[in-house]
């Protein structure tokens, strides 16, 4: 497997990246490709690396860079030579098979609908979260925040996306998918909710129903299925709570406890999250990603584009 | 003042109320009317007053309790002798002033449109909920999930009602409303909450925009818009994460740190939500509220009725 890895995405870049990169090297056979200057990417890698560069390592060229603050679809349209467009457009050609970055996740979206295309059958990618539960389980969120609005057919096309993801990469057995809803019932909700529920019954999933907020933060589910609205306000509202309650607790808990709440809370372990609906693999970390973040989206990334997970998709939806 | 509380809702029934009504007794001049099965009420009353019955408390009778797992429409037009149905006449008729009952939500919002009526004006009555944030500061919620479908205009009219019931009940200055959504610009979201943003801009309310989920538990506004369906999303979630988080943290958390954070969540200080929307002031509290919350209620309940909220409402919407 050939995995490109953006050099430029994400806070700590591209330090923690090529730091991740060479952490992944030594742990895969697959090759890295880190996308970015050359120059600058190269004597990072020479510093990392003092008894020399890892055969599977190798760095590709980009000059630009698209920031979080730019128009998606206008920068995947102008700058060509960033990391972005420069590795989706080798992932479409098929000279590598996975693509893992830290930058813009609207320009990942555009971009993996432009360059590459929509998985046949599926009306609309969605971009998914890994929400690490207290109750210690991660769920994968669908959607978390690509599509404000949604039909039916949406939601339950993201209930079979991440279902066949959750098993193929994350490695759980026979994917418990839920519907985020406002009450345990079937007819409980809204049009969108009570007709998605219907199409997830009928799916082939193993739909467990629907999922009440306040069950979600224990961990009851391995995918949880939302609209973009939804999905947003479920994962920024966890984040704000648990910063808030971090806070108020730092003066005066004990260091190991806060230590063990980071733990259950820890991105890093799931590396990254994937967009799902594309092509190609792609997986979109968190922009804080550190090394060993980058180290585990590159290993899953090799998982995503090994185990078929597109192909099994299409296949599914058939 | 004449402030009807429901004896026999909740979980802590009839004994909390009782309790509660006694205190809030002490507290004021305006008078309280029990209702509940007479004879069970004054014997409660006779443990809880050895030295004689406060002169401001009184008892009406009814024998029949709808329970939360009835379908309110049908308990209404049926359980012609329940607390909530004989208290909501009595208030309809111009006897009493306010209602405040722990029983079914359900139930309080049926039997306040099908026997007080709708505010002229308020296409959507809602439930309001009081969102104690970690920042300190409590919010009022509208809607909290009597209205999973909303127009626009819904939400417009509970961000008016939202600000009047904070301003002249909790004496908050000019209430902040911002309108729950996915992003800070006005053109984030769906079509709903675009539309929304116009009208809340145009409302004469001191609309600050939209607020981010991740803002909403350090308590950045005063009242929180938002359809049915993502505010019960919002407050079953923050629920759910704070019953993990203090389960994760009992076992090694200092005493004095979990108290700290359970005054800072403590719904009782706040005197239960009110139903809004409809002609008469009815405050549903906690199904779980202590005497403490009761007592609360009550005096709120009083204000509610001396600010005349509902007259002010109806005066805004002109």
């Amino acid at each position: 497997m050939r995995i490109l890895l953006d050099a430029m995405g994400g806070d700590n870049a591209p330090g923690a990246i090529v730091k991740g990169a060479v952490m992944a090297a030594a742990k895969t056979e697959d090759q890295i490709i880190l996308v970015g200057p050359k120059t600058e990417v190269y004597d990072l890698l020479c510093e990392e690396c003092p008894d020399g560069i890892p055969g599977n390592i190798m760095i590709v060229g980009a000059n630009e860079v698209i920031g979080n603050d730019e128009s998606p679809v206008r920068a995947i349209k102008t700058k060509k030579e960033s990391t972005i467009v420069t590795a989706l457009n080798i992932l479409k050609d098929g000279f590598a098979d996975a693509f893992v970055s830290a930058g813009s996740t609207g320009a990942l979206l555009a971009g993996g609908l432009l360059i590459c295309g929509r998985i046949k059958g599926i009306e609309r990618p969605a971009i998914c979260s890994l929400y690490p539960t207290l109750g210690g389980k991660v769920c994968l969120l669908v959607d978390a925040g690509a599509n404000a609005e949604c039909k039916p057919r949406n939601l339950c096309e993201f209930g079979i996306m991440g279902s066949v993801y959750m098993e193929k990469v994350l490695g759980r057995e026979d994917p418990a998918v839920a519907l985020a809803n406002i009450g345990a019932e079937a007819e409980k909700g809204t049009q969108l909710t009570k007709k998605a529920y219907e199409l997830l019954s009928e799916s082939g999933v193993n739909f467990t129903g629907n999922i009440e907020a306040r069950d979600i933060p224990a961990g009851a589910c391995d995918v949880i299925v939302a609209d973009g609205f939804t999905g947003n306000i479920i994962l920024k509202l966890t984040e704000g709570m648990f910063g808030q309650m971090v806070g108020l607790m730092k003066q005066k808990l004990p260091k190991e406890m806060l230590g063990a709440l980071a733990s259950r809370t820890d991105y890093s372990e799931y590396g990254g999250a994937p967009i799902l609906g594309i092509t190609r693999p792609v997986i979109k970390m968190h922009g804080s990603s550190g090394p060993k973040a980058v180290m585990n989206a590159v290993l899953k990334a090799s998982e995503f584009a090994k185990q078929n997970v597109v192909g099994l998709i299409e296949a599914e939806l058939k």
